[in-house]
């Protein structure tokens, strides 16, 4: 059964020391969340850290806010674990004696998953929220802390990059009433969040997206859309895969584009994205070949070279579109 | 003085048969509010009509919803000509006459001009307002009339084209409270409409894009990008000028780019569009050359060859970066 967020605030009001947990390969949701509520238990008078286990990404740094450690023994005594926008010991992988450390043990998510290796004494899963930030608001108005302008930055984080700007199917209602509620918040402006996030590519990004844009592969009639990030190209733009991101979004831009993919040729092997855009079940086509994911969003790898996974992939593909 | 949106119902609802008149090279928000208010109005079971002069844009046709019209006699007696996103004659050119009709005039806007070839009968101007789709969305509720979901289609339209799908910083609460709302009509998507909007560029266009920003110039450090579309790469693509539309916020999405240049050669002159990102003064550049707009966010022309009106902008730019 799902805690009340009132109930978890009940909880939590009584706790001083606090380890919080976001998910590895932490994104806007997971670090923004972890570091709104953190800062807003530490305006309370706790002591609250995020523990984390890998750097954090340069277009998320202004989420830190001096709240993120390494350092396992930062506190003497954990009274509460809680891991925050994931499920499960295999979602904080190298965290996880930090994690036993804790007497209490929560979870607060909005994935619909279910971890069996834990145990929580608390826990709320919202798989309706678009993001996890969303339930943290409102656990930090519960908790009777003030949404700063840091705690507001973190929340609005959380909210853009997991609706990818307010723009996919999870956003609601109340995503917009919460980020209407920030900018009410002193001080707030959501221009220089979002720059933050989106406006620091690299110009070697923005030359390897335009070399890929700019030599798509068409099929049947235009509808399925097909794009290529190879290590030559890495290699000739001084690109990283990440810097990849966002690519497929542009693809699926195209008028008539039904169906979206993107082939990310790694060291070990190729990787594909796939898109759909209203009807094209892409899951299908991915599923073939062991992957998943959702019907309008999916993805899938071969251990072949990419050619080869070109003609695994796109005939079926072309079956969806 | 501004009239009440509560005093401009209550005119209105005694009126029958009204002109809507949306400002020329109409965008999202001037369309979806005139076609949002005259679908209010007749749902109400009067006789309302948005007068055009020039074809609805092909990513904005889902905002016509069988209202416009350029036949001046659609109706015998014109109780009311509402001018709707615009001030003034000048941005009604080639409907003057149709907007003559009116025996009643007004005005509902957002832009913070003053015309003085008008004497409106009431006249509400919103300069804080991102859209004047939120100002006749609550123009809608005082009228009594329900928000439809083609009413929320077109509020939508409005509110996320004129605040950049909520990245503008003229976006506020309201904005998103308003959509918030509009997230409550029976079977809303804002997926759909923001497809239907961003997601139906040509495959030229996106080439197009490719072929510009593989081949950006910087400059000051990289503080200063500057990207040119010329009429041999639009012949190149084949594609129009309009097509190169949001080429300049891929841009500004470089990090470090604290000032961006779009030159845009076109038959009879070259044309500069200009952003800053925080504290360039990019008008200040426009102003030298006669042209204007706002501190992030201006133009000019210049009546010579392209090479040259380089060797003219730049200079100046590179001061304000």
């Amino acid at each position: 059964m799902n805690d009340t967020i009132r109930s978890i605030a009940t909880i939590m009001s009584d706790l001083d020391d606090i380890l919080i947990f976001p998910h590895v390969n932490m994104d806007g949701d997971a670090l923004g969340s972890a570091s709104a509520l953190c800062l807003a238990l530490r305006s309370l008078g706790k002591n609250a850290y995020v523990m984390i286990s890998e750097p954090v990404p340069k277009n998320l740094d202004f989420l830190e806010c001096g709240c993120c450690t390494s350092d396992d023994s930062v506190l003497e005594d954990v009274q509460l674990s809680l891991m925050l926008d994931c499920n499960g010991l295999g979602r904080i992988p190298g965290r996880e004696e930090a994690w036993a450390r804790g007497r209490l043990k929560g979870c607060i998510d909005h994935h619909a998953t279910t971890a069996k290796d834990i145990r929580y004494d608390f826990s709320r899963i919202e798989p309706k929220s678009a993001a996890t930030g969303e339930i943290i608001y409102r656990l930090i108005k519960d908790l009777g802390a003030e949404i700063t302008l840091d705690i507001a930055n973190c929340i609005f984080a959380a909210i853009t990059t997991d609706t990818g700007n307010f723009q996919h199917t999870n956003t609601t209602s109340r995503s917009h009433e919460i980020v209407g509620h920030l900018y009410k918040v002193e001080g707030f402006n959501s221009k220089i969040i979002s720059a933050l996030i989106y406006d620091r590519r690299s110009k070697e990004a923005l030359k390897l997206e335009s070399a890929i844009l700019g030599n798509l592969d068409f099929y049947a009639d235009g509808k399925l859309a097909v794009g290529k990030v190879t290590q030559k190209l890495l290699k000739e733009f001084g690109c990283t895969m990440d810097e990849a991101e966002g690519i497929i979004q542009r693809i699926m831009s195209i008028d008539g584009v039904e169906a979206a993919c993107l082939f990310k040729e790694t060291e070990k092997n190729v990787r594909a994205s796939l898109r759909g855009r209203t009807y094209a079940n892409v899951e299908k086509a991915a599923s073939r070949f062991g992957g998943g994911g959702h019907m309008l969003a999916a993805g899938c790898s071969f251990d072949l070279p990419l050619e080869q996974a070109e003609k695994e992939l796109i005939p079926a593909l072309i079956e969806v579109v």
